[in-house]
């Protein structure tokens, strides 16, 4: 996310174009129609986009000028404390950790943020807000890392964090419902108490929502073993933009009656409706857990031994995680982790899940035996118990962190057919040369995604200019995905070409239109800029 | 099916009414708004409509009357022959079999069959048909229980027979891609050669297409263990009505790049796009496979046992099915199958699959053990050879071929939540007393769907009438789906809001009339007659 840290103040007398696609404009209101501005005249906006962060004119990552929403008043105020006593909040030191994302690379200046506990009352928020042109900023945990949960300039933000509650649980069927303010980890625990666990697992478990997770539809760790949100997402209960509820909750597993619109917001990140509620499939708990933690010598040796895997472990793998040795290098320096194995150029994070310790732990010496007497791994180590999987774990998980302490990171999340991923962190690496401190990549090559990260002693915009557009060329080159599980948020919204070809693009604007004709739900995000045919 | 076997020709002056709601009417374009047709005056039809069927006038299943598209010429088919020389079928004979759908309870009276073999090709023929108002029945492999798949009156079949090309395969990440006319099992063969399989398997797999599986969101009986389409289904490439190829091709396993829009196409029937093409998420072959049939006294006993099941089989469990009594008797009576275990009121059908052999065996005998000797289960047998689980799985898979010799079969597939769904059996067996000869129950416990079948000596609307809408409004009150897996195609296109609220069916219709603003893509199907919010 790094090249986007820091965004400047945008000139005030710029030349803003929001163009829309004939689609798009078609299905537009009057006044959704008056947000197609082509001079700075037409736009009244403050000064109070992503304050005080800095920018360069001409980064499609930046905001781009306030749209002519109608601003707060004292009336709106009114009729938010009286629909929300107590849970609408106007203190400016209340509001600051809203205003902000996790990373710190966006800030908005929302001076409202509404504190809902039911659908009903989301749905009269929208309702005002739609009538009255204000934007809205649905926000869930807030750790998003693409700038897609914050005000950009002084959006309403819309809290889940008091829609907090189970509705129910089905512990034949593993269906839980749930409202959309719930944190994962909550549901985590809930479930794990049922011995029951959920199909996702992140990072951010102890802040995000699950509202979130399906809003942005998180990838996560577990997703190699249990599918993405697409499958186990049951049922959704959303409400638009104009405050009509839609309830598609069911907790069903199978239902073909008409289009499934709940596809519709898993991944929209709030700009097609607001999600109120979840019904999402759960997995049985794993009675068994093991970490292997391997080393290669060539990163087809890595593939071959993935292709080994899979076929060995089958049904009881896990994850199959992979860092290089510059990785390696960084946590040994900066976090003075120690290398549990021979120094290799590759090391993998085999896990294994079962309801069976005995066969797991035979399946997995068996795959052993098998990589290791065929000379694909050269060394490995094994742990079974939770310390020793937890200190393994880490090797992966601490990567991220070992890399802020090497200097300013410029960070990609990628997606790439599986053979290819590593070929993108070497031609990286000989396209840059000296320009970077550190090429690494490390991710999750049984979804094929790659975190690619490049260090250097301080912000170098050449750097920048050396790394992009190269790296998205490279990667539409052969057909990857420029944000693997990210989501597009502000930063990367005018990125989304290199992934999507103009009719797709035209076509979502075409929906946004639809469901949203003022467009004032999570302004500024997912869609790019421009639509073009 | 057995509800809409026989249509009646319809009366020539009736007033059809194809309501829109306000947002389909919007998006229409003149021609589109041409279709509200409010007296039979205004509707030139032939009475083409699915011909020496029978009906009953207010049969909600039946066909409405021929909406205002042009009829072909002699001018259209020379266009179609120079694009497609010798793959414009107008012969009535060779039409044939493409104008009646499997069940043979639906027949249209298409004169014109295309076979394209390319996506330029389809998007030649949409954008000649769009512009011409031609309506279009896109057709795969014509297996569809619901009359989705078969022209209601004179629409051009637009088969995806010729496009029977694989494009590619990667045997490290198992993504296959193809052409949407590739028939199922030969998929499958192609698959298991490498050591892989389809994601899905259907009784219809010798003859259904991929595309057809994938515009009808097929379930089948590997849905339990490697989920939906909605999941593995990675990429589509989608001719739009206009003739717009989108190419959402993807390969990849993440990709968060704005709105997916595949999944619009997903189980939309046809009815917003022409699939072309599929990149689907393949699992590697089963190294092992093992059947148990067991007896249980009670359906709450089964539930237990399903319970047990999962959590002691876990990750190898691959499918659990069941039969009542009633169907034991019809297989024993009209098949002269052997029962292989003692009487019970209801028997499991159990399927494991695996990666190694031994420890299957293990887990799915420790299990044994635990329901029989906690007597959930009263007697069970277990075969790993493959004559034996085929005659094992026989048992299940041949109740419908038992039913078929029991008289008239008025048939439903239900999803409900999993421990109502024989509730539903035995309300309906009180519910009707003597009326019916047999009411029984079978299915995918693991999914939560029914198989509901009503057996009668004949035909019988005092039966019928008694059996609907009593079925569909059980289904209702416990938020079930009235089409777990066959979707609504013509036949149960008026029975959307037994299982989706207005206000979603009114966002469908937006939908429809976006993509598809002078309704020609599989008309009179999916969506029903009126929307109303």
């Amino acid at each position: 996310m790094g090249m986007f840290q820091r965004f400047a103040r945008l000139p005030l007398k710029s030349t803003y174009i929001w163009s829309l696609c004939p689609q798009y404009s078609t299905g537009l209101t009057a006044a959704g129609r008056a947000l197609i501005v082509r001079s700075s005249q037409q736009i009244q906006h403050r000064c109070v986009h992503s304050r005080g962060l800095g920018a360069s004119p001409g980064n499609p990552g930046a905001a781009p000028p306030r749209l002519p929403f109608s601003r707060v008043t004292q009336e709106d105020l009114a009729f938010f404390r009286t629909l929300l006593p107590g849970r609408t909040i106007t203190d400016p030191d209340l509001l600051k950790s809203n205003n902000v994302d996790w990373l710190k690379t966006v800030e908005g200046n929302s001076e409202v943020l509404l504190r809902p506990k039911t659908t009903e009352e989301v749905s009269q928020i929208l309702r005002y807000c739609n009538e009255r042109n204000l934007a809205v900023c649905p926000q869930g945990g807030n750790t998003g890392l693409v700038g897609g949960s914050v005000p950009v300039f002084d959006e309403i933000i819309l809290s889940t964090a008091l829609m907090n509650q189970v509705i129910s649980f089905n512990n034949i069927s593993g269906i839980l419902t749930c409202q959309a303010g719930c944190v994962l980890e909550n549901l985590s625990n809930y479930l794990e108490e049922r011995d029951f666990i959920m199909p996702l697992d992140l990072g951010a478990k102890g802040s995000c929502h699950i509202g979130g997770n399906v809003s942005t539809n998180a990838g996560g760790l577990r997703l190699l073993r249990y599918g993405s949100l697409r499958g186990t997402v049951l049922g959704l209960e959303v409400v638009l933009a104009d405050g009509r509820a839609l309830n598609c909750l069911a907790t069903l597993r199978k239902d073909n009656t008409g289009y499934d619109l709940k596809q519709l917001f898993i991944g929209s990140e709030g700009t097609l409706g607001v999600v109120t509620a979840v019904s999402i499939l759960c997995p049985r708990k794993p009675k068994a857990v093991n970490v292997a933690f391997l080393g290669c010598s060539s990163f087809q040796q890595l593939l071959e031994t993935f292709q080994c895997c899979r076929g060995m472990l089958g049904e009881i793998l896990s994850a199959f995680e992979f860092l290089d040795a510059s990785c390696m290098s960084l946590l040994e320096k900066h976090l003075k982790l120690t290398n549990p194995i021979t120094e290799s150029p590759f090391y993998i994070v085999i896990e294994t899940a079962g309801s069976n310790a005995t066969h797991d732990e035979e399946k997995l010496h068996k795959f052993l035996e098998e990589v290791m007497t065929s000379s694909l791994v050269n060394d490995g180590t094994v742990a079974t118990e939770a310390t020793k999987i937890k200190a393994l774990w880490s090797l992966r998980e601490r990567v991220t962190e070992a890399l802020t302490h090497d200097g300013y990171t410029y960070k990609y999340d990628i997606s790439l057919p599986v053979e290819k991923i590593y070929d993108l962190v070497q031609d990286m690496r000989g396209h840059l040369g000296d320009m970077a401190k550190n090429v690494v990549g490390y991710g999750h090559v049984g979804d094929g995604n790659l975190h690619l990260n490049i260090t250097s002693p301080s912000k170098d915009p050449t750097l920048l200019a050396a790394i992009e557009p190269y790296v998205y060329n490279w990667t539409s080159e052969w057909k990857g995905s420029i944000s693997a599980e990210h989501g597009l948020g502000l930063k990367k919204r005018n990125y989304i070409y290199y992934s999507k070809p103009s009719e797709a693009v035209a076509l979502m604007g075409s929906i946004k239109a639809m469901l949203d004709p003022k467009g004032i739900l999570n302004p500024y995000k997912t869609l790019p800029d421009n639509i073009h045919e």
